[in-house]
C-alpha cells in the first residue's frame, strides 16, 4: 500500500532515493496565502545538511530546493506545493561493492525481502536523504505556526550517557550537537570523538517543545495528537522509542505525583505541573507540548562486521565511505519538521470541532 | 477531523461512551471466510473486564457481546462486521457530583474546551470502556493471524519499579496482574497494597511479543510497521511512550553492539542478536517483533486533590467511585489487541507490493 | 479493502445485511452541539420506509431508530454517533429457495465470486436496506446545514418515459411518486400500474437541488465537489449514471450557449443562466447545485428468467415476494441524503482554505 | 483538505499549475517489478500534448517526462514514483490582460473566492494541463494491466450530435479525433470547422471499454468500482456526467430488459447481454466494462462574452490566444488513464478479499 503520504488536512508526500536524480515532497491541502521563499525552505534544509562539522558526512552536496507549483507572486496558492532538491554529489560507485551485501542495522535485507530487489545505491529509498522533503515541508508548516504565535523547538537531550542537565536554548545554536547545555555538549563531543576512534557510532535522544498550542488540538481516539506525533517520529529512520511527558517514567511513579493538579491563572485553566507533556485524552491541554525520540547510533561502522549477502553466504564486511558518527544532531530539525506538520494538521482539524465554529464561518 | 478509525486495508472504527447506551466497533474490510463466534470474541472481552480482582474496578459489567452484521453461518462475509456490547450498570448518579469538575489527570478539561461541553458520566468518549470496541476487533485479527501461525502476546512487564526479571509465558496465566515472572507478580501485589492503602495508584509497562510474522510488513516512510504500531499504542489512554525492541536504551549504547548481525541459519537469514525488535527501516526482519508501551498510573485516586470547575473556582475533590488502582493488568489485551488489528492490516498491505505476487494472483 | 466509510472530515461507515440481526452506520467528525433527536432521525428514515404506497413493497418493518453513543442532553458531543435500526420482520425462509440461483440483474453472482459464498437473505449487504444508515446519517446533515441557510431537497425527476414538466416542490409532497408536478405523477402512476400488470419493473431519474451553498466548497482535483457528488451518487445501488447541470446535454450544445456570462446582482457576482449546475471547476459557484441520477428498474420481477445456479446450471426462476416495481421514490430520501452528507464534509474542508482563516479562529 | 491526491492502495497525487515551473505527479504504493521506461510514458504523453491538429491548440509544449524516482535499473522499486514535466512554452505575457476578470465557464471566479487570490496564468491548477500528471501515472497503470490481460481502450463518441454509429477501434487511430467510425469523425470535422467560423466550440462523449478484468473488483458500498470510476472522470475538468452501461436509458427502460440473463458458456458464468456495463452491484461481473463521460464544450471561445472583473464591474471580454475548439479528442487518454488507475487499485484491493487468499499467499 502507499506509505509515502502523512495527513489529514494537509498531507505531505515525500519522494526520492538517496542516489536518484532528485528527492522532494508534495505538500496537498496547505491554506492560500502564506507568504513564503526558497530561502525560508532552504534555511531549514540547511540545518539537515550533511558536512556542517565533523560529526557529520563530508558528501557535498548543495541541496538546494526549488519550488515548482503552489506558490504564486511569492505566497501559497491552496494548490499542492512541489518542491525539489536535485541529487548533485551521488558517487554511485562507492556502493557498488556493497550491493549485494545485506548491512546489518541496515534496511537492505528488509527491502530486498519485501520488493524481490532494492536500489542498493546509498540506502535508497531508505536513506537519511528522504528526510529532505519532511524539512522543506517542515519550513512551510513552522513557518504558518509561528504566524499564530507557536514555536516548534528540538534539540539534543542527550547523546551517550551525557544528557543535557539544563535546558538553555540560546546555547542550543553555539554548538554543532544542538545540545542546549555547553557542558554536556563538550562532553559528548569527548564521547564522540572516542567513538570515531573506535571505528564506532552513538544514538541519542531528541526532544522538541512546543509552546503556544491552544487547547483542543487532537482527535479522540485514533488520531489523538500523541498518537500521531508517536507515529510521525517513529516514521523518522533510526527512532526505536518516543516518549510524551513523562514518558517511561510514568510507569514508576503514582498518580498522586503524577496527576497535575488545575489551577487558576489570570483568569484560565493552567496546571502546577506538566508531567502529561501538554496533552491529556490525546487532546492539547495548553501546556507547553513535550516529545522525545530516542535515536539508535548510526548503522554504517567502520568496524569489520559479520553479516550475509544475497547469495546466501555470510560473509564479513567493512563499509567505507561517508557516514555520520551520530545522526541524532541532524535528525533534530527532522524532528522538529514532523512535529509542526503534525500540529498544523491538528489546528486545522479543531476547526470543526463545533457546530457553532460552522456557524460562525459561514455566518454572511 | 474523524478520529475513530484506525487502519488503511481493515479499519476498525469504534464508537460509544462510559455511560451511553453501549459502546461497539465497525471492522471493515476484513476478509470473508473466517469462522467465528460470539463466544471467540467474548474470550477476549472478558480479559479486559472489571471486576475480576481486587485490583481492577468493581463495576459489574457482563460485557456481552453480540455479532449484528457481517458474519453468515458462522463465517465473516467480507462485509462490515458490527460489534455491540450494551452498558447495564450504568450508575449514572455516581457521576453526578462531578459533572462541573475538571479531574486532574483526566480527559475532562480538554474534552470541554474542545467541544464546548461533555458527556461527564463515567469519562465519557474518554473512558477505559472505549477499549472494548478495539478489543473485540482484536479477537478476530488474533483469530485471523493464528490461522497463518502468528501468535501476538501481551504481558505486564513492570508494575512501578517491580520489573519482571524472566519471560515465562505460562506463569503469565496464573496471576491476576498478567506477569510472566510468579516472583515479581508476588512483589507487584505488595507494591498496589500499599498503594491502596495510600489511595494511591500505580502505573507499568506493558510488552507485546509478535511470533511468526514474515518479513516484508510495513512500508516506507510514513506507514512503517513501527511507526503504526506507535500510533496504534499511544492512542490508547494512559500510554506515554513506546518502545521497540531496545527502545530508549539505544541512545546509549554503539552501533557495533546495536546492529544485529545477520547469518544463515537452515539456509535462511537470520539474526544473531534482536535490538531492532523485528523491524529494520520500518520493515518486519522476520525476527520476533518486540513493542512496549508505558502506562501511566490511573488518574483517579481518592486522595484530595487540588483542581478547577467550569466556573473557573479553585476546589478540592475526592474521586470516589469504582477505580483500578492500576490499568496496566486490563491493558494487556488491549496491546495485544491493537497489535493484531496492525499486524492483519500490514500482511494485507504486503500482498500487492510485487508485480509477480498480482501476476501469480490473475494468472488464470 | 475496507469499502463501508464516506467522507473526509465527516466519515459515515454503514454495516448490516438485510436480514441480519441489525442495520446500521457510525457517523464520525460531526461537530458537537447540535440538537438531534431520535425523531428528528426516525422523520427521514420514514421516507425510505417499505410499504408505503402500492408502488413498494409490503415488508413491514417499522425500521425505528435508537441513538446507540455520541449525544448527549439532545446534543451532539463530537464523538462518534451511532445509529442502529433492528430488523424485525426478516421473513428468512422466504429466500431459502434463492440461497444457490443468482438472481439476474442482482449481485449474488458477484459477491460469490468475489467473497467465495454470500449472506443469500434478502439480497443480504447489496440490499437496498444497506441505504437505512446513510438515510439516518443524512437526517443529521440536512438539519446542520439548514442551520446555515441550505437546503437539499430532492424528487423523482421522471419515471420511465414519464418527466415532469414542472418542478413544484410542495406537489412533491402531495404524491407518493415524490414528483413535483401533479400530472406527470398521475401517468407515472398509470405506467407502472401497466408495469406491475406485465410482472416488470420500471426506473427513473431522481434530481436534486442544493440551494443557499456558499461559494468555494469542493477541492481541486480529485475532491471536487462534483467528483464527490458523483462517487455519493453512484455508491447508491442501482444508479447507472449522474450528471452536474445540463449533464450531458452539454456534449451537443457549444460555448457561447454552455458558458454561465457572471454578472452583478445588488453588489454580488451571480451568473446569468445555471448550466453549470452550479459548480465550475469542481467548486461551488454560489448558483443552486443541480444533480441527478439515472436508477435501475427493478432487478427483481415475477416474470420467469433465465439464469444460472451456484452448481453452474442454466435454470428458470420465478422471484416471489415484497418488490417494488420501482425504486425510484424510495431513492429520493437517500440521494438528498448522500448530497446533505457530501455537502457538509465539503463546508468543513472549505473553512481551512485560506492562512486568514486560520488566523481569525485562532486570533486570540 | 487536501484534494490532489487520488485511490486506495495506489495512490497519484497531481501538482502543478499551466504556467508554473513544472507539473507532474508522485505514484505511491505500485508494485515492485514492472519494467518501465521514460519512453513508455512519453508515448502516453504524446496523446494528449496540444498540437497534434487543427483542433487543438497550438501550443508548442514538447512535455517530456523524466523519473525522478522509484525506478530503478529500468525497473519500479515498489518507492513513490516521481514524474515531471517541465513547462517551456509559458508566454506569461499572453494571460496579462485577464488576470482579473473572471472568464465565463472557466473556474477563473470560484479559485478566487475559494482561496481569496488566484495564480491566473492559463488557468493556473485549473487548466488542462493538470492531467499531465493522471496520464502519466495511466501509463504506467496501462502497462500493468496489459501484463494481466486487461486492456483500457478509451474513444471519442460522439462530438456534438455526431455519435459513432459503430466502434471499430483500428479506425480511432486513423483520425485526429480518435472516433471509431470513419464516416462520424468526418462529420465531426465539419462540424467543428463550423464551430470556429462562428468562434464557438463542442462538446462531446468519451466512451471507454476495459476487457478482461476479472470479476470481484470493487468493494460495496462506498468504493463499489462504478463509483469510484464515477469520481476519477467527474474530477477530470469539463466532464458533467458520467454513465456505466446503458447509463441514462435504464431510466427509461423496463427491469425484463433491463436484466442481463446469466448463462453457461463453455463453463464459465456469462451474461447474455451487458447493459449492466460489466458492472453489478458496485463489482464487475466478468463483462467489458464500459463507462462514458460527457465532456462539455471549451469554455474558452474567441466570442464577445459578457463577465465581471474583480472590481466587481460588468465588462465583455475577448478571449484570444490558443485554445481547442473541442476538448474531447485530447481527453480520450486521460479518461483512459483514469479507469487504468482505478482498475489497479480495485485489482489490488480484491487480493485480501479472502482469507483464503491471504492463506495461500502466506502458506510457507
Amino acid at each position: 500500500m502507499a506509505g509515502s503520504t502523512f495527513g489529514n488536512n494537509i498531507t505531505i508526500t515525500t519522494w526520492g532515493e538517496s542516489h536518484g536524480a532528485a528527492l522532494g515532497v508534495v505538500i496537498d491541502g496547505f491554506p492560500a496565502g502564506l507568504s513564503i521563499s526558497e530561502e525560508d525552505i532552504q534555511e531549514y534544509l540547511d540545518r539537515r545538511k550533511p558536512g556542517q562539522s565533523k560529526f557529520t558526512t563530508a558528501r557535498a552536496e548543495g541541496d538546494s530546493v526549488r519550488i515548482l507549483s503552489g506558490v504564486f507572486e511569492g505566497k501559497t496558492t491552496g494548490t499542492p506545493i512541489s518542491l525539489m532538491v536535485e541529487n548533485k554529489d551521488q558517487h554511485s560507485k562507492d556502493y557498488g561493492n556493497i550491493a549485494t551485501t545485506f548491512r546489518p542495522g541496515h534496511a537492505d535485507f528488509v527491502f530486498t525481502e519485501k520488493y524481490g530487489f532494492r536500489d542498493y545505491r546509498g540506502g535508497g529509498r531508505s536513506s537519511g536523504r528522504e528526510t529532505i522533503g519532511r524539512v522543506a515541508a517542515g519550513a512551510l508548516c513552522a513557518k504558518l505556526l509561528s504566524e499564530i504565535g507557536i514555536t516548534v523547538t528540538a534539540y539534543t537531550k542527550s547523546i551517550g550517557d551525557i544528557a543535557c542537565s539544563k535546558i538553555d536554548l540560546k546555547e542550543k545554536e553555539n554548538n554543532k550537537l544542538y545540545m542546549p547545555d555547553a557542558e554536556a555538549a563538550e562532553k559528548a563531543s569527548e564521547y564522540l570523538e572516542a567513538c570515531m576512534l573506535n571505528q564506532d557510532s552513538a544514538g541519542g535522544v531528541v526532544e522538541c517543545i512546543i509552546k503556544g498550542a491552544p487547547t483542543g488540538l487532537g482527535d479522540p481516539v485514533f488520531e489523538k495528537l500523541d498518537a500521531k506525533l508517536a507515529q510521525a517520529l517513529v516514521s523518522i529512520g533510526a527512532v526505536k522509542g518516543v516518549e510524551i511527558g513523562d514518558g517511561f517514567a510514568v510507569s514508576k511513579t503514582t498518580g498522586s505525583i503524577n496527576n497535575d493538579s488545575f489551577r487558576i491563572d489570570n483568569g484560565k485553566v493552567v496546571k502546577e505541573t506538566n508531567h502529561s507533556g501538554g496533552i491529556l485524552g490525546g487532546i492539547s491541554d495548553g501546556s507547553d507540548i513535550i516529545v522525545r525520540a530516542a535515536i539508535k547510533p548510526t548503522p554504517s561502522i567502520s568496524q569489520t562486521q559479520a553479516t550475509v549477502n544475497e547469495a546466501g553466504e555470510e560473509i564479513e564486511i567493512n563499509i567505507h565511505g561517508r557516514h555520520d558518527p551520530v545522526i541524532v544532531p541532524r535528525a533534530v530539525v527532522v524532528v522538529e519538521s514532523m512535529c509542526a506538520i503534525t500540529i498544523v494538521d491538528a489546528l486545522m482539524s479543531h476547526m470543526t470541532d463545533r457546530v457553532e465554529y460552522i456557524k460562525e464561518f459561514y455566518k454572511n
